[in-house]
């Protein structure tokens, strides 16, 4: 893992891949590669649709080796739709696999000069790109069967749908789950609409012939990933809440919280909670026939994912996120789990951020589109996503340019990007991250629920703005180090509560690459990682006043709590001075 | 003049309309006085469209007085367009009837409890503020109809159309000329949409048994006004050019120029520019039995305006407008005077911009959904806008919405705020006011086109970036004063060329208010405005990055001067140093 892939889709002559070492880039992987990749070689004022833009993708510090929980993906590039710096990443299998294949990123340049669309297909022989129209407006689902059919199954892909060829600021990059289903995504911010730009339909891995990635010291290696196995297993959330309930036991927690925005957040509950819990999901899955633990990529022993089936055991999607149970559900008044898990599958098969879609569905909604509640309907409007229609162009770009296009005053946006399934109202440290995040309003780029809610990593009253600045600010600086492992974040719950666990994931990586980082060098390389962010924002004109909830969060008061947004201006302003 | 009617839209029982003195704004009108009014007392990171926005409609200094070209009416608000603050301004009878009815500015204020829509009528006996839901949906020539059945002809209104009550981004609000069609607009920045979400549809004002206003020195006032006129009826472009041909006598010299854009910004000379020419279109007019020289309000002395008829002779529209034949003309590649006729009557009708309708539309066609001349397709894309479909619903936020929507990337707008009729590759003067505006791309901020191809205020290299920054930066300076005059614009070409008619400006000014101001008082007042401008701005979260051409301009060059945008972004930056 010690060479960049820079694909060049403007070449004179067709696209051409050349390899280079990392130079500069030296040490880095996941999010602090690809942010440093866009800071330090994007114009921050280009058109994320041309050919200054670049699409990084890249494995984590650990990805590709046998450490538990390494298999995430880091996808960045400058944001179609914040016109911020992006990192989304994504578990799958492809992390692993591009690891294994020595590559630590993979960077798509230039402009294409139609738009034909191209396959790449990356192996131990090389890198092969070839144009294929027969791809064109494929769903992720119809494309993988389609590339297995030509590739066999012992790959791993990386596609966009159709919102991606679209160009939506919505639009996802699929990862392939451990049997070649297409239902992780590196879903915020449009990175998918800049690799349709890009003319890469699908990037298909195959590490036929190639090891495991082999530590330096095997021995210490071998012992850091026993007590970090350990760790994760012990903790409550890891070992016992994720791998039951998936990532939707929240529900019922944040709702019984009163932070469960509701019907486009206008109320913090939602009377239909329990039909669409973690617990009733996992209830349904299993009694139908489906799987309530499952893991997203080989290594994965949280195994918070599943698998969702119809009612005649058909498989639809995979059990279903929080977040987009919350988004199309709870958001929208939706309180049917088989239409959640139908949006959910449409989201994943046209490529579209579930987040972004249910947070603009219920902007459509409140616009007056469709009613709160009805789920056919929701279901028609994302079809309109998917064919491209003018209306489904407009929701595929998000609740920012829905709620523009259909002058909508209550959009739930920070920087463009929409808010997730958090009240900052009723988690007020959760609604920092929001705010000053460099990617836009996201919950896991300082996952401050868990200390607000969850009392992981202490506890702080998730409804008093004092001390929340201090802990976003310190957990933003974790999350942006943790995304540059590989990790995936939900090992944060035990690294957070357990030092000898995060002390686990230090002894790792410094036994896989003979190194000697302390505690510091992982805070260092977070803030390191932040600065370059932050830059690039700056650069691109962002200021304090884009560091601002939406006017509504702090004139309407959430109806359980009576509450508004309590953290001050001022003190927002002071989250990245440390 | 010495007053302000407010008007509170979300009173508790219903819209309350109180007056109150100009206490701080003392001095103050036009732009001058809405700039004030916004960058005071508007959150300038309240959302355009709630109740924390205002729209104020202010007349000029020397409106409602017997001086020639003082018609102009101020409208300002944030932009829901722009997110900046913005002041449109429109020529019509309302601003003198309103300065005569005593009114410094109309400032709407609050949020609706509801959609009903209402008609203010504003008389010598007050204010009366009517819900009156039959206006709903109407075009501004119907709706005019309507008013003058109830009112009688002794009125002049300023409404909206359909677009500012769907409240799209490019809504304009409408303003009665002399015969009482609503076909002068201040088109730029959705100023509409801030009508409409106040829950206004028009505003009748009757200025029965009100007198013209005195002025403080008679004598003086009378001289001064005497000199005015002969000044502005001696120079080449207020004295024959303009009233000649009208505005569109620029067709051809900007054609000549090479800096015609045509086909979105692709070209800057369009093969069809003879057949829809100020000298064609004149030649039409008159043929037809139309008119082709024509005042838009009493007092107008250059009579730019005209009377567009079609074949049978009937009205269509006034005297299409050189902006708006460029950007439904060459800017779509339609070189016939017809369509554009009907595509600007529509425009009025809905109540839309037509600089950035057609702008939007050359987008849509760069988009594919459209082909470029196609004039049937543009006019039924228009028709989209002014139905509310969701195609239309794009279209009518304008063309960076329109550019987002549909994946375009070569998308002409600054601030949001799509490019006006001359292409800053070819003309690099107007270039960095499109820039530096605080307003947008704007050409009237300070229209550097004067100097750079009309040797008027002296002569400049159109092609060269040396001294366009001082150009604009003067040139901007003077304009934000000129535009708290209520003067025509046009009075520019004289004032810049002929040392004694702006003297003649300034000694009205001093004659009716019994003041003493120099030409340096003239600077800075337009200094002072520039700087409340772009203060909001600031605090709206603007910075240097936002005072930028679209990447395209610095990358493609204008073909028939092989050249992009010369000006250098350091030296941008100084234009607000002074």
């Amino acid at each position: 893992m010690d060479k960049i892939l820079r694909i060049d889709m403007g070449a004179e002559g067709g696209p051409k891949a050349t390899e280079e070492p990392l130079g500069d880039y030296a040490g880095m992987a996941g999010r602090a590669l690809t942010s440093a990749i866009v800071s330090k070689e994007v114009d921050p004022l280009c058109h994320p649709l041309g050919a200054a833009n670049k699409l990084a993708l890249a494995p984590g510090l650990l990805s590709g080796t046998t450490a538990a929980m390494s298999g995430r993906l880091s996808v960045g590039c400058k944001s179609p739709l914040t016109g911020g710096i992006k990192e989304a990443n994504s578990g799958g299998q492809p992390s692993q696999v591009l690891a294994r294949l020595g590559y630590a990123a993979i960077v798509l340049e230039g402009k294409p000069k139609d738009d034909t669309l191209h396959k790449v297909f990356i192996s131990k022989d090389g890198v092969k790109i070839t144009p294929d129209n027969s791809l064109k407006m494929l769903g992720n689902y119809d494309l993988v069967d389609k590339i297995k059919g030509e590739y066999g199954d012992k790959i791993a892909c990386i596609s966009i749908g159709p919102a991606g060829e679209m160009k939506m600021s919505a639009a996802s990059v699929a990862c392939t789950d451990m049997e070649l289903r297409p239902n992780r995504h590196a879903g915020r911010g449009g990175v998918g609409a800049v690799m349709g730009a890009k003319g890469v339909k699908v990037i298909v891995l195959d590490d036929t012939g190639m090891k495991m990635r082999r530590p330096k010291d095997p021995e210490k290696f071998r012992e850091a990933t026993k007590t970090w196995v350990e760790g994760l297993r012990k903790h409550q959330v890891t070992g016992e809440g994720l791998p039951a309930y998936g990532t939707n036991v929240l529900a019922n927690v944040i709702n019984e919280a009163g932070a469960y925005p509701t019907k486009n957040f206008m109320w913090g509950r939602f009377e239909g909670c329990s039909k669409i819990s973690g617990e009733t999901q996992a209830e349904t899955e299993t009694a139908r026939g489906g799987v309530a633990t499952h893991g997203c990529h080989r290594g994965c022993i949280i195994k918070c994912s599943g698998i969702f089936v119809d009612k005649d055991g058909h498989y639809v999607t995979k059990q279903v996120e929080y977040e987009t149970v919350w988004a199309h559900g709870a958001n929208c008044g939706i309180d049917d789990l088989d239409s959640i898990a139908m949006l959910d599958r449409l989201d994943d098969d046209y490529g579209l951020d579930t987040i972004e879609m249910g947070a603009t569905i219920a902007v459509a909604m409140e616009a007056g589109l469709a009613k709160f509640g009805d789920a056919e309907a929701a279901i028609n409007l994302l079809k309109e996503a998917g064919k491209g229609t003018p209306l489904g162009r407009i929701l595929g770009n998000g609740a920012a340019v829905t709620g523009k296009v259909f002058g909508v005053e209550r959009v739930p946006v920070v920087k463009g990007q929409a808010l997730p399934a958090y009240d900052p109202r009723g988690i007020q440290g959760i609604g920092v991250t929001y705010a000053t995040s460099p990617m836009g309003a996201d919950h896991t780029a300082g996952y401050a629920v868990a200390t607000n809610v969850l009392n992981v990593g202490g506890s702080l009253d998730p409804l008093k703005p004092e001390g929340q600045v201090e802990l976003s600010r310190n957990l933003q600086i974790a999350t942006a180090a943790v995304d540059s492992t590989g990790m995936c974040l939900f090992v944060a719950f035990a690294v957070l509560d357990q030092p000898e666990t995060f002390q686990a994931l230090i002894d790792m990586i410094n036994a896989f690459y003979g190194l000697n980082l302390t505690a510091d060098d992982v805070t260092e390389l977070g803030k390191s990682i932040l600065k370059n962010e932050r830059d690039f924002n700056a650069r691109a004109g962002f200021t304090a006043e884009h560091d601002r909830l939406p006017e509504f969060f702090k004139k309407e008061p959430l109806p359980s709590h009576n509450l508004t947004f309590q953290v001050k201006d001022e003190d927002l302003d002071t989250l990245f001075n440390w």
